[in-house]
């Protein structure tokens, strides 16, 4: 069955698309740590990151900074954090997140509740960044 | 002047090295939140991960895979987790931390404690698996 990744990058289910290209799709977490906290996934579907061939990991990390840059151009922080833990959607996820402060990115921490309005306004303004 | 890991990865300061080639060096991180945690960094001196340029920042990533290989064929886990948070040493580096659950990788916790034999045996038996 398709992770619900792969159903995301099919538009079978709605995300907050930050930017995509053949190889990778990026949109925001619908469950933030902080504003701004995107996922960057490949579109093919595997489960582990290290398990991406060589070259789809290296333009994944390369397409993720973009991303990033973007980020970081749109939500004030220091710097953008990244975590890939993996232990929930078996489909390979970087988690982006602008950080000034260890405890931005401690996914232990109560969840932000945005309003859809917030999700589309912070995707759009983050996309309109990307280059 | 030059970052601790500059003065790790030039031999000044001693470190539980796993793995190095010219560009990216891997050592254990002496403040581990689980056994097995490892930094792996770029030898050239860049504060902020996605700073490095699009070629050292792709290898790396495929050079922390090799890394993450060698620590999964050693310490017992699920997979393993990947963390850049940077706001401590202004030298880019990545954690890679062996897990179980999401808690192993919360940096927040208190960190283990492990004496100078276990970090040698450690690093020893991740370095042999290293391919």
């Amino acid at each position: 069955m398709a992770s619900i990744f792969s159903r995301i990058v099919a538009g079978e289910i709605p995300s907050y698309k930050i930017a995509e290209n053949e190889h990778y799709y990026a949109f925001l977490d619908i469950n933030p740590v902080v504003k701004g906290h995107t996922l960057v996934i490949p579109k093919k579907e595997i489960d582990d990151f290290f398990d991406l061939e060589d070259d789809l990991l290296g333009g994944l990390i390369v397409f993720a900074k973009r991303v990033a840059k973007a980020i970081e151009k749109t939500i004030p922080c220091n710097r953008v954090g990244v975590a890939v833990i993996g232990l929930e959607v078996p489909h390979a996820h970087i988690h982006l997140a602008p950080i000034n402060t260890m405890n931005d990115i401690n996914f232990a921490r109560p969840k932000l509740k945005l309003s859809q309005t917030e999700f589309a306004d912070i995707a759009q303004r983050i996309s309109a960044n990307f280059e």
